[in-house]
C-alpha cells in the first residue's frame, strides 16, 4: 500500500520507467508519510491504436497533443 | 474526463476498435453532456486463456456463450 | 465478458446510469457480436476533488471544459 | 458479477492460471453465495521491468521477496 | 506483488471481507509460490444501481442470478 | 493521456490530494515529455477494512508498516 497504476503510451524505455517509478514513489511517500517499500507502481504501455480520445483512435486523431 | 476502460477478448481488429471508441464516446457525451474531446477510452485485448468464468479458463469452458 | 468500467464525475443520477449502461451495451454487442447478457458495465462516480487534470484538482482547475 | 482482477508477474503457465481461476472462484462463491457461473477472473501478467516497488523496478530491486 | 482487486456488490460485511482476503491470499500464494506478506487484496463494494448487466442496471434486471 | 490511478488509504485531505496530483503530474510530464494538461490522476481512498495484506484486513494486521 499504496498501489499506483500508470497507463501511458508505448515507446517509453527502461530508463523512463525507472525514473517514473522513482519519481512517483518519492511523491507518494512525501505526501502520505508511508515508507518507500510500501509503494507499488504498475506501468502499462498502451498501443495508440488501443487508446481513444475525442471519439477516434489516437493514432488517427487530429487533436492537438494536449487534448489527447 | 470521463475515462472508460474496455476489457474484451483478443481478435477484434482496428476497424472494430474504431467503431467501439466512436460509439462509446457518442453514448457518454450524450448522457453526461461533456464534449467529445474530454472522453478517453482504453481498450484491453484479453487472451481467453487469461480470462476465467465459472471457475474455468474461458477457452476450456463448456458454458453457453451468454454466460461467459 | 466484456467488462467495461466507466469513471466519470459525481452528479449523474439513476436515469443517466440507465442510459449509459443501455447505450454502451448496445455499442459493444454490435461491434463484438456477443450477446447482451454477456456485457458487464461498472460505473464509478468520482468526486471532482479526487480527480486531477493539468496538475490540479479539477474543482480548482482553470482549464476549459474539453481539457479536463 | 463479481469481477476479480489479478496482477501478478509473468512466468505463470496455463496450469497455474487454471488453478488460480478455480481457487479464486471457489473462495468468492463460498463467501458471497453467488453461483460459479457469475464469477469473472481476469489475469494480467506484468513484466517485472514494468513493476515498481520501493522506488525501483522489481528486477533491479534489492528488497527481500516478501517486500516486493 | 501480486495485487488482486475484487469488485462485488455492497452488503458483504467485515467477516465476509476477512474470509475473502484470507481465502484469496491462500490461493495466490499456493499457485504462485510467493509469501503471504507479498499479496495485496483491494475490495470494492459496488452499488447494484452502478452495475449494469444485459443492458440494464442490475437492481432492475430480470436476468436469472447466474447471468448477472 | 496518460491516466494514473492512485489507491491509498482514507484519511488524506484535500491538501494532500492537491500535492499528490501536482507531484505526480510533474514526474509524468518530465519523464514522458507530454504537456501538463494531458495528465489525468484519479485518487481512490480505500478503507483499511477493505484492504488485505498478508491474508488479513489491514486494520487487523500485525505486519510492520513497510509490509502493509
Amino acid at each position: 500500500m499504496p498501489v499506483i497504476t500508470v497507463n501511458w503510451w508505448q515507446g517509453n524505455d527502461r530508463e523512463a520507467r525507472r525514473e517514473l517509478v522513482a519519481g512517483i514513489t518519492d511523491v507518494v511517500t512525501r505526501v502520505s508519510g508511508c515508507p518507500d517499500d510500501a509503494v507499488t507502481v504498475i506501468v502499462r504501455d498502451v498501443d495508440p491504436d488501443h487508446w481513444g480520445k475525442g471519439g477516434r483512435l489516437v493514432d488517427e486523431s487530429t487533436l492537438p497533443r494536449s487534448l489527447r
